[in-house]
């Protein structure tokens, strides 16, 4: 079956985001990343910036945390009702329209579809942080501790929405190291499957 | 660079096995399953069939078992010496020609050389049930207990030996779900790479 929608899910560094880009403009269809964020933030009343930050990451490493923070909206945490919104819009856009969606647990969120190719993009540490200060810029943090504390957030994340290991294989339809395979190769693997 | 050799670690009843050795008969280079069983017998004594289910697989779910079973040959356990043997025809292999290893932790094993490309292949457990099921046939025991078992000792011997977890996408270039993707687009993309 053809896949109309790619869901990409990515270690931090490792350049799922550009792969994505690339592979919705090969392939002609819509890439959802910040487009999501701005959707979501007009049905919620929320900042962009808050999404961003707080729509994939876990306020705390520490899961339990999110029993104790932001308990405002109908009783539901405001984690929650981010996820929740987010889901509805992620669910709305795989039935409108083929797309790229990276992020956000939207492998997981589309799970039942058969229409869909779940990737994930990984690679080694030495790349991600060469990556990240070339991208980002220095900060007064070690560049590994920064790939360390953000992918911790992301696996914490998932795991408390999807009840999911990140990273295991057996989630994704395929997983790619960009730093061994190179981006473009990448690309070009999930645009063929897409095909 | 060029992938001289490639690693093909799998889930049971996955098609991991007829993955490689279509690999391996597409680009004309050797495939190591049964063969080196044969070798590492050679150099140890050991018969094949021993090797074939101990090599792979853990004595026991209980990975603090491998201490008290098989301490026999100059003061190491059965399975360490077996362990050794086949990681040194592993790396001797590797040295003398391209091809297609299956099995054995043969990622980790060769994990140093920067010539190798890394595979691991995965299916749903309704996917790699109806496979066992059609290629080894029915047996007194469920066939997802079959594949649950067997999975189970291979994840084992592979923390044991490699202090690595069996299945996570960073420990290999490319993880494929075969049922999704079906087995011949496994072959094309892994040839393709090899190249």
């Amino acid at each position: 079956m053809r896949k109309r929608i790619i869901t990409i899910s990515r270690q931090f560094g490792s350049g799922g985001r550009s792969i994505g880009k690339e592979v919705a403009k090969t392939l002609g269809i819509a890439y959802y990343d910040r487009e999501l964020i701005e959707k979501v933030a007009e049905k919620t009343g929320l900042s962009p910036d808050f999404i961003a930050e707080r729509g994939e990451y876990s306020p705390s490493k520490n899961p339990f945390a999110y029993s104790f923070v932001d308990r405002s909206i109908n009783g539901m945490s405001l984690s929650d009702y981010l996820y929740n919104e987010q889901r509805r819009v992620i669910l709305e856009l795989a039935d409108k329209e083929p797309c790229v969606i990276v992020g956000r647990c939207a492998d997981y969120i589309l799970r039942e579809r058969t229409d869909c190719l779940h990737a994930f993009i990984h690679a080694s540490e030495e790349v991600r942080a060469e990556r990240i200060v070339k991208l980002y810029g220095e900060t007064n943090v070690e560049p590994k501790k920064r790939l360390h504390d953000k992918d911790k957030k992301r696996a914490v994340n998932y795991k408390y929405y999807t009840d999911q290991e990140w990273g295991l294989a057996k989630n994704y339809d395929i997983t790619l190291d960009s730093g061994v395979l190179g981006i473009d190769t990448c690309v070009k693997i999930l645009v063929e499957l897409a095909k």
